[in-house]
């Protein structure tokens, strides 16, 4: 990671600015039409890995603490700048770096240059994040595999418990049927709705992108609530017996199953695998065994209260580069960064980054709107100015 | 096939016997202790692939027309041999072969030479064979598998629809759920299931042999109920997503299943599938849609009346070899050929093979016991005299 730090304005805030300097990877590399590390600029966007996400936008924020040095000969707020290169990879190091150095990276908030606006004219402010667990389900039956002729009916088939085990877990309009899986969640407000329901949506389009004839979803909620504020438990994959051309008829030894959950605030990933083992132990029928490995992948999810003096002086930054509103949005992904900032340094992060979601991040020919480069300059003076002058 | 006839014993009743002169791969030939198909004498025992499956049996026969028509110059019976080399394969041309030359095999029973006794001193007659159809039933969800946060609780998951459809075939116990799928089974007697329960049946060892703590199987049945006379239905293989090591957060496109159902007198493959098809269809919940493949793979049960003449002539040779009564039973397995004797040539199969199933049938180092082929030169000659006796 960079580090970079100019800590010369007395009572004034400290603002930690965060962003990633490392990419995905090109391939497939045939399908660029330019080298990807060598920055080609055509039609007001500038074409290289990296553009969009995260390199175009941490410079933004560099360029604009350069200007403000330059013409203003210091700065509005305290900064830290905090730069990593394994945003990519789930930022191994980082939960462990911000713990054993809680005092040198402490900020009153966090900016963080990584993220999308909702469209090229309308801004958005992210508020939300889920965190995640996952878990591995493997049932075991018999010591091998059996005649399904000759055992057939008598020997409990490790892929029927598994089916059972995994129809149990939701109901089938998609409520979690494990016990104890909402107890730590906060629930939405009139204001949280509210303001979801503000940010468009087409259902018929959103249907036929996914390629589905129809939704699915918690009961009492809307389709953007589920995404947004709800927590999921999904199967990934499963596998267990014969899957080639033909038939075998075995009666497998063993069936596997691939489970993650996405988890809203306040829910805990260890808590809730607990629940899930749970689950699964109370409802594995007899004849089989169950197994339940948990995953290291887990990550907590991420919520910043809409009235957050950073997220108020973010908003009327954006409402004047955008001349109009944001919308509030959430996100289903995962970021675990933001977590680990709030758990070490006791610091929320606004996200202030200008890329759009037909970008190409993570594929060929990724990109970067010139314009977008220009706004991030502006947002980044102005929300300084911003921060110093409301505080945060 | 190798076929041939003796057909002089007018007013006679006229016997197919049928044996199969085709073997397993010998494959993995380096756990062989003698070349597999240079026969080597040990022990009382002759080793060799194909010996005990179903060459010895095959030769059992042949040896004894010859005795007779050397000592006596004459069968009791007309003799029509009928020998294949297609039944490891399943015996893909034998439907058609006697569907269009009904009066040329035409007979009044079959004597199969391919099958086992219970034990070196325990004779026994099997009674049925389950038959089986197959399919596979192939969920599909999305157009492309889907990032698990952001789409996660709105879009139908393949693997969850796979789940709920499978966990909807049967209850908990194994009674098998599909509507009319019990229909056109033919129910146990109280003589049936007395003489299933003379068969000896340790369920601890049992259990111990299969690897498993509970045994498992519809209400109202013994384990040997269910496994020989009653239909199951078991999903062979399952796949879907990410089954590689570690995460990977999906709701997959698609999700897939083998299913066979093996079938009992008188369940006709074709109709038990469609019943399986039209549950499928039912029970797939909105959001994804399903194909359901229906296998060639198909064959029908077989079940021979306890009292045929062939099967009391049989039950009188056996006691006599033996010097008590066989234990009637019946197959969870499928041996397509006796329902197409039945079908084409209205006839029976009776089974006369002296096989035992420590003999490495399928494996390396396959060998029959000398007293076995003995046992079955006698017991083919007494049946045919039993038979021209009695009738059938």
């Amino acid at each position: 990671m960079v580090y970079g730090e100019w800590l010369h304005a007395p009572g004034k805030p400290t603002v930690l600015i965060y962003g990633h300097f490392d990419t995905q990877p090109v391939d497939p590399l045939e399908l660029w039409k330019h080298p990807p590390f060598d920055p080609v600029l055509k039609g007001g966007r500038i074409y290289a890995r990296g553009a969009s996400d995260d390199k175009g936008n941490l410079f933004s924020a560099i360029v604009a603490v350069e200007a403000l040095l330059k013409t203003e000969e210091s700065l509005p707020v305290n900064v830290k700048f905090f730069f990593e290169g394994q945003e990519e990879i789930g930022s191994p190091q980082l939960a462990k770096l911000l713990a054993e150095n809680r005092d040198h990276f402490s900020c009153d908030m966090v900016i963080s240059a990584d993220g999308l606006q909702w469209a090229p004219d309308q801004p958005s402010l992210e508020l939300g994040l889920k965190g995640l667990c996952a878990l591995q389900i493997d049932v075991k039956g018999p010591s091998g595999d059996l005649h399904s002729g000759m055992c057939g009916g008598v020997i409990q088939n490790p892929i029927h418990a598994l089916a059972r085990i995994i129809d149990s877990m939701r109901s089938s309009e998609g409520h979690i049927l494990v016990e104890g899986f909402y107890d730590d969640v906060v629930e939405l407000t009139e204001e949280d709705r509210h303001f979801m329901a503000q940010v468009p949506y087409n259902e018929s389009e959103y249907m036929a992108t996914m390629g589905v004839n129809a939704l699915f979803g918690e009961p009492g909620y809307t389709t953007r609530e589920r995404n947004w504020a709800r927590p999921t438990l999904e199967v990934n994959g499963i596998w267990g017996g014969f899957q080639g051309e033909g038939d075998k008829t075995v009666i497998p030894a063993e069936a596997h199953a691939k489970i993650t959950c996405r988890l809203v605030s306040d829910q805990q990933p260890a808590t809730v695998a607990a629940a899930v083992a749970t689950h699964v132990k109370k409802v594995t029928p007899p004849g089989v065994q169950v197994v339940i490995q948990q995953s290291d992948h887990g990550a907590y999810p991420y919520l910043m209260p809409m009235e957050h003096p950073g997220n108020v002086a973010a908003f009327s930054v954006l409402k004047k580069l955008y001349g109009k509103d944001p919308y509030y949005t959430r996100s289903g992904g995962s970021i675990p960064v933001c977590h680990y900032f709030l758990k070490e340094l006791g610091a929320y992060t606004v996200g202030l980054a200008f890329s759009l979601d037909d970008e190409h991040l993570h594929a060929p020919n990724e990109f970067l709107r010139l314009e977008s480069l220009n706004r991030g300059q502006k947002g980044f003076v102005m929300l300084l100015k911003e921060l110093a002058r409301k505080g945060c």
